[in-house]
């Protein structure tokens, strides 16, 4: 008979809403298994490789702003989880791993799939528990309940993250042939509120006149979900109250805020330095920023967090304010604003500081725009042209997942229209290359939009069991831009100049695409010259039909030479 | 500039035997790379995908007897390394895991590829070491020369194992364009002398008085490497002094020792309990005999080990003796020897014991080769019979590898011939699917052996990646059986009654590996019929040409009702 108390635990799971499991095959997570699958709520998968498991329910995760379950047998299993863990951790998206376990007295005794399980992940999870082996107790069972209440209601609590719980099983892992589960009504179900951080009048206010007191304030968001309200804020604060609003494209601003910061900051942009630097959202893309503010240090910078880490990106944080970002700015709007009615137009902002963050940034996206134009680009396909062109042309409300290396570098170059509002994903916690297929996958799995995924050729092939399912919908799509090795160590300066680079930091590669499409059976189109990617692009930018990979195969020294010169091209 | 003490700890590396290093790409880990790279005594490889460089890593040493060294950038690469971790730290194979790492300010900042690495691979490793970001301080270096000898005379220390050491990089990575690399003859080698635990007269003579007080004496060894010298002294044991020698395929003792227990041992063979039991190496494979001994508890047992956890496989444990499984049974030879040889022969230990065992053995073993003579196996194509025929022909002095799952169950039914001295290995440490091609790959990287792999399909394309390299050499041989899906779980009885069987158990999947083999440039023969196999087999077998895939497609169905046919054909 399969264990009431593992029933209950899957029973607790959808009652707090987490109804999105993925499996991975074992026998020792049979029991979990067997309770996620015959859920009526609960929609479950099985996917093979662990790795790219716990990359999918992350994509997974994101789209649905709520955990998803994963679940995998004893032993090695759970290591796989680690790298998805981490990401999960750092990008601060909810997932509940429930890792089955051979009780403790097994653990190093030469026999089978039993390895040190408890705290496998470190300090990648908000929290770790771990439940005894005895499900008949009632102190056991009243443990189990609390425990799987307290792990979804401390994975959706700011700052949001994966939550684990190992599970000691022992045999018998199966129910006999044709026994009814019995799905409790009667489960513990225990809610924690949430509840809303906010400021005192007098706290509020002192932050107030500071702001009132600076001319130079500068509003700079890090990676963020979209967030309409919040864009609406911001683009109040900025277009009416002269703020300067600076966003990478993972920050998902979806309006002009200035973007095209990685083009125009450098040595001779010291002049941009902010008084108060106001930020919110988690890591940025952009070195130049990162560089500029770390040179170019605000008198004061503001962080608004919930985190409880002290994260001090730029190596200037004065306060950090443990608020929401919307609350702050809509805060803010609305007293600037009425500030500015008691006052009369007078009092207004000046624009001064707007406008030369503006200035630049026009004339940054203008030499993009203007490079692409070049006639060079009709003559031998470069993978910067290829991204440019793919990402004018994606439809409205899709989604872009941007892998780690040079995809993420190109697509912040090239940014996407914000009117288009296409939400930007990047796995950016600890921006490895090592789920970026599998997270765009669980991304597709959870939406009805259209998701592309701009992809180099080492993540793809990396992570290309994440294409070995059954589950590959109709409404994915992948740009392969295929330069045969890591092209991104072609790029800088260290790298490119030692013996070393094409065996081991390019690690140049041979494959293509085009076998594992077929064996996925995704549609597969592959593009070499300028013609080539001109004719297929219509057909891969088709919204119907099944999924698709367009391969865009160019050559490493010539897309380093294009890009040293879009970025020599330019001045200030 | 390149830092000196990087370089030095190359070249202790060096110096102290590690001559070999599996490099995953990165910029982090630049220094590291460029000193292994230029090292004129250190073999280098460039494997991107961290989980199967580790693998291929751990493949290596295990054929070479000594650390290999893995390399790796920040961030979650290093979390790609935990499955081969945790696999060569409980089998005992020697790693020297060197993870780059960001100096330590810059952990959880939101700036690039930094988690949280220290100690991160918990109790899997036998020590985690991490050094300082300051390479210049006088204490600074003496600390890292220092730990990169520990570090190596940790790993040789038996029990053998892996071992970590962090090292925070900050920028610049790379040195000047042609700038030479100076290797210092002046480098601190810090030996740490081999040992060898003995025992004394005293002790000795009470094991002595024990072993000939007991008649029913079983010997009984877990996996362990090929070891010509302990092979011959328990063949002697067994043949002069009948002492019963029993061993898994993965015992490596090559003479005719108990081997077929997995057959014979059942409800009905209690009789065959000892009296005293002495073990030594690492898992068992047979459940038969853990469940029988489990059963039939010794008297006494006695592990041998060097190991100071307190292994207990069979609960029966009573003496953990820590010396060398060589050393104990060559000394017990020459006293028993002695002894005989002064009482006259009169005194010879009675073989009846012995006979028991030998005559199951040989019922098995004959029930085993009459099985296959059966006509049906010439009508369809079963698994089982292809693997036995396999097996059966695969040149002596090869190397087997069994994946785990059903590979290594079936190979250890059917076993290969003494005589042939083929080495077998299976990562039995957490017995997990998920390295099984890299290991076999890291194998045949550092043997002139042909390394056979035997594998099923649900293991093979989990790891595919581990011929995603430029490194595939001639001598490797994958034998893989694709029945579509997790096999085992329709041979058990839990999950074949449950209706989850074909999707979360056996996880049926589609692929074949012929664009596997086509991408990575290997020979490839597929057969599905009983005459494509038999016609295929000679062409595979071939001991000239490169390396090469033999996809066996079978019925899932119709293999389980074979092997359902073997188990319940053989009685006692």
């Amino acid at each position: 008979m399969l264990l009431q108390p593992i029933v209950n635990l899957v029973e607790i799971l959808s009652r707090k809403g987490v109804n999105d499991a993925i499996i991975s095959p074992g026998s020792r997570n049979a029991p979990l298994t067997i309770a996620l699958v015959r859920h009526p709520d609960i929609k479950t998968l099985s996917i093979s490789d662990e790795r790219s498991a716990a990359f999918i329910a992350m994509g997974m995760a994101q789209n649905l702003k709520k955990p998803v379950t994963i679940c995998c047998t004893s032993g090695s299993a759970a290591y796989n989880y680690a790298p998805a863990v981490a990401e999960a951790f750092f990008q601060e998206i909810p997932l509940i791993i429930l890792t089955a376990d051979r009780p403790k007295e097994w653990i190093h005794q030469h026999d089978g799939q039993t390895i040190y399980q408890t705290d496998i992940f470190g300090k990648h999870v908000k929290q770790s528990f771990e439940i005894g082996a005895d499900y008949s107790h009632p102190d056991a069972i009243w443990h189990i309940e609390r425990t799987v209440n307290n792990a979804v209601n401390l994975a959706n609590t700011f700052p949001k993250g994966p939550v684990h719980i190992n599970i000691p099983l022992r045999e018998p892992f199966y129910p006999a042939e044709n026994e009814q589960i019995r799905f409790d009504n009667d489960v513990r179900v225990i809610e924690r509120l949430d509840t809303e951080n906010t400021l005192s009048k007098e706290v509020w206010a002192t932050l107030l006149q500071s702001i009132e007191q600076y001319d130079r304030v500068l509003i700079a968001g890090g990676q963020n979900e979209y967030n309409p309200a919040l864009t609406a804020v911001l683009q109040k604060l900025q277009d009416e109250f002269n703020f300067p609003i600076l966003g990478d494209a993972i920050a998902n601003l979806k309006f002009d805020v200035i973007s095209n910061h990685d083009i125009f900051l450098n040595q001779e942009t010291d002049n941009l330095r902010p008084e108060l630097l106001i930020t919110f959202g988690k890591s940025f893309i952009s070195k130049s920023f990162k560089t500029f503010l770390r040179k170019n240090k605000a008198i004061e910078h503001w962080h608004l967090s919930l985190d409880n880490h002290l994260i001090d990106t730029f190596q200037s944080l004065t306060k950090v304010i443990p608020v929401q970002p919307q609350y702050f700015f809509e805060k803010l709007l609305e007293d600037i604003d009425f500030a500015q009615f008691k006052n009369g137009d007078d009092e207004e902002r000046d624009g001064f500081y707007l406008d030369e963050w503006k200035k630049n940034n026009f004339k940054a996206k203008s030499y993009l725009e203007h490079f692409f134009l070049a006639d060079f680009h009709q003559k031998q396909l470069n993978e910067f042209y290829a991204i440019k062109k793919l990402l004018d042309a994606i439809p409205a409300n899709s989604q872009l997942h941007l892998a780690n290396s040079m995809s993420v570098r190109y697509a912040n170059y090239i940014g996407t229209a914000p009117e288009k509002q296409i939400e930007i994903f990047a796995n950016r916690g600890t921006s490895g290359i090592d789920g970026c297929v599998s997270t765009a996958l669980g991304a597709a799995l959870s939406t009805d939009k259209l998701v592309y995924l701009l992809i180099g050729d080492l993540a793809f092939f990396y992570d290309r069991n994440a294409l070995w399912n059954r589950y590959i919908p109709d409404n994915l799509r992948i740009i392969l831009i295929n330069n045969h090795g890591g092209g991104i160590f072609r790029m800088i300066d260290g790298p490119s100049k030692q013996a070393e680079l094409a065996d081991y930091f390019e690690t140049v590669q041979s494959y293509t695409a085009e076998k594992t499409a077929l064996e996925a059976d995704l549609d597969y189109f592959n593009a070499k010259t300028v013609d080539e990617f001109h004719a297929l692009s219509t057909a891969f930018l088709d919204h119907n039909g099944k999924a698709k990979i367009f391969e865009i195969e160019t050559n490493s020294v010539y897309n380093t030479e294009i890009f040293k010169q879009f970025k020599a091209g330019f001045s200030a």
